[in-house]
């Protein structure tokens, strides 16, 4: 396990990463118990919220320490006074299930909030095509609001490659502006799917008409595109209602 | 018109506030060509952006200044090179148009998100519940990428007062972690219609179960809610799908 002397502020080729804050803390504890090495505590944090998180870390055998001068250095924002220390881990996607598929995300925030709208609506498996940013950036982390711990992801060095693992028994929707049909006019299959979203600022190049069945979300002429995690939301949302 | 030396970094009492980026100034400079004070250059911005901007500015009777000094002063990123001045306005909202309603919003990014979101859908009314950030924020003018423009809104010192001011003739959907009927169920009426989110951190308190039709975005029990902008931009689709 890392000592605390250790510990150092995020790096993205470090082996660990920060769960900033006590519900994403506990995301971690619970979900990924095997790769949480520690929990922070700074004395600032409520006594009831104190107590919940050393009963978790209890029964899972997981180290607290309460250490405000390290809480202090790690932390991102003055009013974090729990963080998650994690190890980093590798997945797979599972075979049979949905995907999603972000091609090129450039914002962490994004990314956290696509994941943990994907979580929120059932979709456990996410692919990222590179270049991608940090899965693992306590931004990530911090905006899936631990959503990250619950849910299967995996890089990928092209498009092609992900398709060629998983392409065969799925339909594939790529998102994009001149896409051939309206979403709310599709009825999903009972397939497993991929959804797949390009980058923030350029979206899905014309290759990705070739793919799948492309799909447009319609909107008014006022606006030239809908932000990346709303987009993927709405397409998210219509392809899994009805199962919650 | 405001001078150059007298403008500053953004406060919340000052008259004015500042699109930043090429993309939100163009935006007030078509939609709010009656409010918008001047264009501010760095003389990074490429040369094809600049044409277009003076032009633009030249069509509405709006100066364009050159001023690196001034730009790097007010600007919030290093790579905004474009500022667009506006003298701050007050709208009242349509009253046979349909609104969104957002209950004391507490962060400027999502506010932007929602204001984009609801522009894309034909949302062109919104209404404010105090306490509520600063609509004018450079920061949700930036996340709204200049839609703030094209849209009307209002803040209103309780929900009482706007429901006082609105309510007759329109169908109110206050959206809620226990609303009674689930959002994929609900067929929107011809009538104009509110949709109304609450809080970041709080939702909507209980009294809203008495408010029109409440209504929930079910989900897994994987998260504890949706982000904000994220469930009313999946609310704001649902009631007006099928009509881009």
């Amino acid at each position: 396990m890392v000592s605390n002397s250790e510990l150092k502020r995020y790096q993205k080729k470090g082996e660990y990463s920060y769960a900033f804050g006590m519900f994403p803390t506990m995301e971690m504890l619970e979900n990924r118990p095997d790769c949480a090495e520690k929990a922070l505590l700074h004395s600032s944090v409520p006594e009831e919220g104190k107590e919940r998180l050393c009963k978790l870390c209890a029964g899972k055998g997981i180290p607290v320490y309460e250490n405000d001068r390290l809480v202090e250095k790690l932390r991102e924002k003055e009013n974090c006074f729990v963080i998650g220390v994690v190890r980093k881990y590798a997945c797979e996607l599972e075979r049979t299930a949905s995907h999603v598929v972000l091609v090129n995300p450039g914002d962490s925030g994004n990314l956290g909030t696509v994941i943990r709208t994907c979580v929120g609506f059932g979709i456990q498996n996410l692919a990222l095509v590179e270049p991608a940013v940090d899965i693992f950036h306590p931004k990530t982390i911090r905006a899936s609001m631990g959503a990250l711990f619950r849910l299967n992801f995996h890089y990928y060095p092209s498009f092609q490659e992900y398709r060629e693992e998983y392409g065969a028994g799925r339909d594939m929707y790529p998102f994009m502006l001149q896409g051939s049909v309206k979403l709310d006019g599709l009825e999903p299959m009972a397939r497993p799917f991929s959804l797949i979203f390009g980058n923030e600022a350029a979206g899905l190049d014309n290759s990705f008409l070739e793919v799948g069945q492309s799909v447009r979300i319609a909107h008014s002429d006022g606006i030239d595109s809908l932000n990346l995690s709303l987009a993927a939301g709405i397409g998210i949302y219509h392809f899994t209602k009805g199962k919650f």
